[in-house]
C-alpha cells in the first residue's frame, strides 16, 4: 500500500470508474466520485452501492459521490478519467472552465478518435493548455471492473513520457491485490488497449459462426501480430505488445463473456446486422469505432492489417461474417517466420 | 488440398492421432492408424468409429486401422508419432526392428523428457540410427483434436531442420480447414508446446482458488515471457514464441476445458493433492512432468522463472497453491519494460 495519502476524483461513475475509486478508497486516499446522474450520486452517498454499474457491491464509506464536477475538482492534483472517448472532449471543456491550478489526467479508456486518428492522451493535450496540465498517464491491462471491486488478483500498467507522474500513479494505484508496472511507452500502451477491441469483435464472430477454441487462438496470435505491426509504425516500442496492455488485455478481452466487443461480435456472427447488435447492446461498442480508425491508420502508415479488413468489410460494407474469416483462413502467409521477423524489423 | 497422394501411417489412435488420420484422408492420402489395443482397431474398421477418443465423430472409410506396428510400416515413408512422451522410445524401439527404409518421422506430442532434459525431436535421433532416419519434424500449434475432427478452422506450425521435409508435411497436411505454416526454429517450437502446459496448469489453479480472468490473463502474459526466456537461451528464435506454437497454443491451453492440465490445475486449487488429482484424471498429465524438467531447466540455463518455480513448490514440496500466487503476484518487478526487454537481449 502506498504511504503518502492523497486527494483524487474519478471523473465517471461507471463500473470501471467506480472500480478504481474502490482500489483508491482500499488506499485509504480521500476519494471523490463524479458522475452526471443525480439519483446514481444519491445512491452512492446513501446506500454506498452503484447496483448498475457494479450489482450486489459494497462501495466504501469513504467514497464520496459528486454530482456537481466544479466541486469535485476542488483543490484536486490528480483525475482518474473514467469517462466513455466519445465523452472525453465534451467533460475536458468543463473541466477547463472550472479548473484553477495544474492537473495530472490519468485516462482509463481504450479508443482512437476517428478522423483526427488521435490517441487518447493526444486528445487532452489538445483540450488541456499547458497551464493546466501536468501530466497525463494512461492506465491500461487486463482488468474486468467486476473482478477488480471483488478484489481479485489484477495487474495493470501505467504509462507516461513524465516517468515521475507514472510513479505516482503506481503508488496511488499499487497494492496485494492490484499490482501496478510501469512502462514509458505510452504509444504501445494506448495502440494496444484500443486495438484489441477490433480483435475481440474478430473473436466474437468466430464464436457466434460456431468456429472452436482453435479459431480463436489463431485469430488473437495473428491480432497481436497485426497490432503490434501497426503499433511499431506509430512509434511504439514492439516489446510492449507483449506485455500486460498487449497481450494480456487482448486475452481477456477475446476469451471473456464479460467483454461487449466480443459479445457485439458473437451477435453479428449469429447473423444479426450490425444496427441491430447497436440497439441490442444499449451502450457503447468501443470497438466499432475503433475498426473505422485503424482501418484508416493502416492506410496512412500503410501496413498489412487483414484481421482490420476483413471486419470492416463485415462492419460497413454487409460483406458476411463466414466469408471473411474463410478469407482470413485461406490468406495467411505460410512461412510463420518471415510474417514473424517483419513483426520486429519493420522494413 | 496437396496434389501427390501418399501413404502415411499414424503411429497413436488417440484423440489427435486420430483427428490427424482425418485431415490426411480428407487430403485423400493413403492412412493407415495404428493402435495398440485390438478392440480398439476392429471398432476403427467396422464402424468407422473412436468413440472413446473422438466420441459422435464419424471416421473416413479409407483410414485402415492396424494392430500390427509391422503391417502398418510396409512401405511406408512418413509416419505421425503421435503417442504419449513416455511412450516414445518404446514404441521407437518397435519401429527400429521392423523398419526396412529411411523414415521422415513427424511428431506431435509436447514434452521434455525428465533427467536428460531432451526435447522430443532429441530423442528421436537418439533412438533412430542415421540409415533410418530421412527427418524429424514437430507440428504443434493451437489445436484441440476434436475441433479438428469436426473440421473447424485450425491453424498449427511445422518445423524441421530440413526445410524440405517440413515442406512435405504442410503439403500432406494443408487444405481449406487446416491451415499448416512453417518455421525453421525447432527449438523454439518444442520449447513452446512443452513449457505452456506448466502455464496451463498455474491458469487452473488460480481458476480453481476462485480468481478471475484478470489473473489468468496476467499469468499467461508473465507465462509466455519466462517460456520465452527459457527458450531463447536454449537457442531458439524468441519470434517462435509470438507465433501459433507459442502465444496461441498457450492461450487455447489456458482458457479451454478441454485441456487436460488446467483440469488438473483447476482440481489442485479446488484443494486436491496431487496424488488424489492425477487419480482422478486417469491419464497422462504432461504439464507434472514438464514442471519437474523445465525446473532443471531453469537451473541448467540459469533462467529465472517465477511461474514453474512457485508451481514446483506447489506439485513437489506442498506448499499452497493460494501461497503461491500471491507470492507470484507481489514479487513480480514493477517496470514492466525492464523485464520485457531482457526478453529479446538475453546476453
Amino acid at each position: 500500500m502506498s504511504n503518502k495519502k492523497e486527494k483524487v476524483a474519478v471523473i465517471g461513475a461507471g463500473s470501471w470508474g467506480t472500480a478504481l475509486a474502490m482500489v483508491l478508497a482500499d488506499n485509504e486516499h480521500e476519494v471523490r466520485l463524479w458522475g452526471h446522474k443525480q439519483e446514481q450520486i444519491e445512491e452512492i452517498n446513501r446506500f454506498h452501492t452503484n447496483q448498475k454499474y457494479l450489482p450486489n457491491i459494497q462501495l466504501s464509506e469513504s467514497i464520496i459521490g459528486y454530482s456537481s464536477l466544479q466541486e469535485a475538482l476542488e483543490d484536486i492534483e490528480v483525475i482518474i478519467l473514467a469517462v466513455p472517448t466519445k465523452a472525453i472532449r465534451e467533460v475536458l471543456g468543463k473541466i477547463r472552465e472550472f479548473q484553477l491550478s495544474k492537473l495530472t489526467i490519468v485516462h482509463v479508456s481504450k479508443g482512437i478518435e476517428p478522423d483526427t486518428l488521435l490517441r487518447i492522451s493526444e486528445m487532452i493535450e489538445e483540450e488541456m493548455p499547458n497551464d493546466l496540465l501536468n501530466a497525463v498517464v494512461v492506465l491500461s491491462g487486463p482488468s474486468h471492473a467486476e473482478e477488480v471491486s471483488l478484489r481479485h488478483p489484477t495487474t495493470v500498467t501505467v504509462s507516461s513520457h513524465d516517468e515521475a507522474a507514472a510513479k505516482r500513479v503506481q503508488d496511488l494505484f499499487m497494492n496485494q491485490n492490484f499490482r501496478v508496472y510501469t512502462n514509458l511507452d505510452v504509444i504501445g500502451v494506448e495502440i494496444g488497449g484500443a486495438l484489441k477491441n477490433i480483435i475481440a469483435l474478430a473473436a466474437g464472430i468466430s464464436d457466434g459462426l460456431g468456429y472452436g477454441d482453435n479459431a480463436k487462438a489463431a485469430l488473437i496470435t495473428r491480432g497481436l501480430a497485426e497490432i503490434a505491426r501497426l503499433g511499431t509504425k506509430m512509434g511504439a516500442n514492439p516489446l510492449t505488445f507483449l506485455g500486460l496492455s498487449g497481450i494480456g488485455d487482448l486475452i481477456v478481452t477475446c476469451t471473456s463473456v464479460h467483454s461487449r466487443n466480443w459479445r457485439a461480435g458473437n451477435m453479428l456472427g449469429k447473423g444479426m446486422k450490425l444496427e441491430e447488435v447497436l440497439e441490442n447492446m444499449g451502450m457503447v461498442v468501443e470497438g466499432v469505432r475503433t475498426t473505422k480508425a485503424a482501418h484508416q491508420l493502416s492506410e496512412k502508415y500503410a501496413v498489412r492489417m487483414p484481421i482490420t479488413d476483413e471486419l470492416y468489410r463485415v462492419l460497413f460494407n454487409e460483406y458476411h461474417p463466414k466469408d471473411a474469416v474463410d478469407n482470413l483462413m485461406g490468406r495467411l502467409k505460410t512461412n510463420e517466420m518471415e510474417d514473424l521477423t517483419n513483426l520486429l524489423n519493420i522494413e
